[in-house]
């Protein structure tokens, strides 16, 4: 017997279906059957549905969503603007709090998944972590929250990191995370000794910030493609940002894609409003797997973002001058499939025996709803709809 | 006395404060004064009001909204994308039907005025004119709507163009276009006299598409500046998109910048997603008039848009590293005030006296809102409630 039917549906090209649920996973997705059975009825009045959403890149302990509006305070380096980010965290509402207001945000925006990068350095110790894992535990069953253990200070240049590094893995978070091996540290095998050495050990993942320009930037993809490639973890680590694939001639781009291909390692893009940032159909073209995420969510680094992937597809769309519907397919993937094998999701996505979470979104179809990121939107978790406001 | 009191709103820079409402008109906006007596009384949340958005540069006659979903068609020239233009408008539902379709979304925002180019030549000749003149009679009252004799496929190398475009303006556009002098006609000169000499024969404003890059470009600029000097139209001309102020070295947009300034020409850009544009802040700094515009919406150049002109703020400053609450009041301000003084507008701005047009949005102050793009608003149209759903 089906619990509930979902009707009047389309699907991402924009065709007419039904969705039945049983058990709170899809029984069957499709045409429509007038014999078909079901306890309640529930109309989509034409809404396009598409898989929760897969925040790929954020960061929960530094966002303010939750707390009042801080003005951008202007910073000249970035030993500046750290130390800017930590003095107004200081005056905010406890990390926990925050956490769990911006995944209640994205859940309202239809959100299901998410990498959250978190600060771990010997200053900070595993207060951040901890207070992430606080809100992951009461999202637990509704959203799903892989942790990174983010260095955002370095980790050489900031004695003690490696150690409390380790210690995060330790004590529950999911992937290692690096940042600019050489800007940082001035010292990149080094750098990358620490953050593979850790994956090693303890079998994690990786997800390495990576800012650094031009062909400074690609001899650092080729170090961590090689890495990867030698220590058999293709798949396992990604590249966030990459900018340095957006700097360089297209001969430069198809050498480095072919590299990160064949070792398996993925790239993570927020389509930046203001710097160039990797082409995304070349990568894909070559063979690599290319994610996005919101990044930074109204915090000390920058006022911009909501939490909502849609709006982010959009973004990337936009940037990357997506006009096709498959290309508009593609900005959307990136906010939802792709994320979801790259942090490792079971039973993701609309299809019959697949849990029934998803979102009926206002639009002809999915092109549609990427170029116009309406708001109105039902969530679905487990067959239920999902009410944000009353969650978490 | 009072007809209507809006309490517990904010003030862009958040602060607290009521509007209240008299014969449509706001009577008082400030403090909240106890002793203030109104035959109704409506609580806004603590929403921030901001005036009602202008939309400075819209193709009401090309956009799709008020259709079905029409798949992007990629077009190797120019020419080849003007006549899958051509062929995909004639399919759809009537000029006029869409773009009150499209008013209505914008509407919905809290656009309350907006410049439309509009499609004028010798073969289309005044027939979308006519029909967006429908759709302007139907807001009459209620979204302010200019109209641009716009040249799309060229003036000299469409034959027949320059007495159609002269016949447009007897007819009621108010503003004449131009686009690309030397790169879509071959001959700067002689375009600029046909726009040129029509703004002085009937005495209305100027606004010409530039696409053109680089150096090319600046060579545009100048030479419309000049014909704006010497006719004396200084406030009266403006430069759509002049893409060529974001591809030149900084002493030349400088240089440029200062021309543009002492003649009086406006700069109008949407941020576009993938291409470098003028420096907003530097042409701002020179005293240059910049505004913005959501430019194509859903239409057979590209799926983006969707009429919201505090998206495209937002769009503005996410591509211009706009950080600051100043430089957001900046985005805020090129949606709002500088197309409003550009259009003309009169009594427009929350100011004592002026028509209780504005729009309530769900933020702490105009930075929040700029950032976070809101879906939730009330729009307020001369003191009463707008419900974009039952108007038009």
């Amino acid at each position: 017997m089906i619990d509930r039917l979902f009707t009047n549906a389309r699907l991402a090209d924009g065709s007419s279906a039904v969705i039945a649920i049983a058990n709170g996973r899809i029984a069957r997705i499709g045409d429509a059957d007038p014999a078909e059975q079901a306890r309640e009825t529930i109309d989509l009045g034409g809404r396009v549905v598409l898989p929760g959403f897969v925040d790929g890149h954020i960061h929960l302990d530094k966002s303010f969503v939750g707390d009042r509006w801080r003005p951008h305070v202007p910073a000249a380096t970035l030993r500046d603007r750290l130390a800017a980010e930590k003095a107004m965290l200081a005056e905010a509402r406890p990390i926990a709090e925050r956490a769990s207001a911006l995944i209640a945000r994205a859940a309202g925006f239809g959100t299901v998944a998410m990498r959250s990068h978190v600060d771990v350095d010997a200053t900070t110790g595993l207060s951040n972590l901890h207070a992430v894992m606080e809100a992951r535990e009461q999202w637990r069953g509704r959203v799903a929250v892989e942790l990174v253990a983010f260095p955002q200070a370095g980790i050489l240049s900031a004695p003690g990191t490696a150690d409390i590094l380790d210690a995060a893995i330790r004590e529950g978070a999911d992937v290692i995370g690096g940042i600019d091996p050489s800007a940082m540290d001035g010292d990149a095998d080094g750098h990358l000794d620490v953050v593979f050495g850790i994956a090693e050990r303890h079998g994690v993942k990786v997800d390495i910030h990576l800012h650094e320009p031009g062909l400074d930037g690609i001899a650092q993809l080729d170090r961590i493609a090689e890495r990867t490639r030698v220590l058999g973890l293709g798949g396992r680590v990604t590249i966030s940002h990459a900018y340095a694939l957006g700097d360089v001639a297209p001969d430069v781009v198809d050498r480095t894609a072919a590299t990160l291909a064949r070792a398996g390692v993925a790239i993570m893009t927020n389509a930046p409003g203001d710097r160039a940032f990797p082409p995304i159909l070349r990568l894909r073209a070559a063979g690599v797997r290319v994610f996005s995420g919101n990044d930074n969510i109204r915090d000390a680094w920058w006022p911009y973002g909501n939490g909502d992937m849609l709006q982010r597809a959009m973004l990337i769309g936009y940037r990357s001058g997506f006009y096709t519907d498959a290309e508009l397919g593609i900005a959307l993937d990136m906010a939802t499939h792709a994320g979801a094998e790259m942090i490792g999701l079971d039973d993701y996505g609309l299809a019959a025996g697949n849990p029934a979470t998803f979102v009926a979104i206002q639009a002809e179809n999915a092109a549609a709803a990427v170029a116009e990121v309406p708001a109105s939107r039902i969530i679905v978790h487990q067959g239920e709809i999902f009410d944000a406001a009353t969650a978490g």
